[in-house]
């Protein structure tokens, strides 16, 4: 009797240590997997001078000359955030924030804003940031931090340009992912 | 002995493994409590034309005419915080930033900035960025980043307008909530 | 035999349940030490008229006039980084986003950007933002994410500067100290 209590201590000694140690390290994140994951279509509809209605975002700034792709163009948007392609879906949230190009030999931008949620499903923010390197199919941003429903979220955002209609309308694939939620 | 030495081994495998369990998991967060929790006013004094005098902040661009609520007026500002509602009291940091409307039917708001801190009792800054949706009452940003005493903090931040005095004055009270602590 | 595998069990038992309780808090990070940590040097070589070969940023709005310290003039910059203070090495990453300069009595400016690596070293990029407090000599900034290489990175980003010639060119050393790595 004791000696079998004995090996089972050893073995519970094992175990408890093994998961000990295990809960003292940070799980491995190397191939983590999103707590929360959607995709969602950005739809920026650039006001011209007569186009109130359907405009959504606009310039507040000229380029000042450096190159030929936008350098300097400064847009500030309230764009809306639907489940499909069709910017006349339901929005199921607002973008808001600004953009910028930023490279002089090539279109390259940058993007602060936030995911406004209020819906019966979602209520609350997500907020990002990072750079939009448009020459390369599929790039990450950052979603820094999130209120409500998404209170205190990280993750990343991947963007990927779906459609690009002149200066007039483009439309933005966002893969959000969020690797910490609460 | 050995039978009560038994049952208290199983009561103790029990406690240890629900304990280990428990040590696995994050904390829940569900209500968490701020680990650092303080209310600021911030004051922001428009710039006109002759009182740099008084002013802590300015216009850089002109809203395009995308509605009438100001979209795309771009503000910078290095506002006085405060623990109360006075802004000639003595600051206690200092709101260095920007913000813009971005809204064609109503006021809305985006913001990023840093609360600079330089007094006996904090020193070190807190990075905040979100939306401001002025037309709810209370609206969270994003506490993204800390550095000093507030080294790697976040958090969320809870903005109430507390006056607005036409173009030239307004007041916004910050309740400051800090979750990650070092 | 008892006797000594009570007294080991007790023994057991205080170092499971010191072990648990340590494993239940988050590690003190009081005097944390980085996960990765490496100094850059970023150039910012500022568009004139007629020199669009050499400038990595341009002016994008002219300061309103609130004091003398070009409190408004923001600036849009795709900078070269590199690992010594030459502005002609090979690039090891670019720095895109903005800084504007916010203070009427001195200069003082506000940084947000993303960091752009790829090389065969590093890809992905690293998110910041925060106060340049220009005055100090050494001021700290937040990395407040991070993609690829540097997915969910967080951390602070030490700038001192390290050269400043008239309104043209300015080199800041940036120290990057990353908390979180995964």
């Amino acid at each position: 009797m004791v000696g079998q209590m004995k090996s089972f201590l050893f073995l519970f000694i094992f175990l408890v240590l093994s998961k000990t140690v295990v809960s003292a390290r940070k799980p491995s994140k190397s191939q983590p997997k999103p707590c929360k994951n959607f995709v969602l279509y950005y739809h920026d509809i650039m006001f011209g001078v007569d186009d109130v209605q359907n405009a959504t975002s606009a310039a507040i700034t000229s380029p000042p000359g450096l190159g030929n792709f936008k350098f300097g163009k400064l847009v500030i948007f309230d764009d809306p955030m639907t489940i499909d392609k069709n910017f006349k879906s339901e929005p199921v949230a607002r973008a808001q924030g600004f953009y910028f190009y930023d490279m002089k030999n090539d279109y390259n931008a940058w993007f602060a804003y936030t995911l406004v949620f209020n819906s019966t499903q979602h209520k609350g923010t997500l907020n990002i940031m990072g750079a939009d390197l448009m020459m390369v199919k599929s790039r990450d941003l950052s979603v820094v931090g999130g209120t409500g429903d998404f209170f205190m979220s990280r993750g990343i955002v991947t963007f990927e340009t779906d459609t690009f209609e002149g200066a007039k309308y483009f439309r933005v694939k966002m893969d959000i992912k969020l690797y910490d939620c609460y």
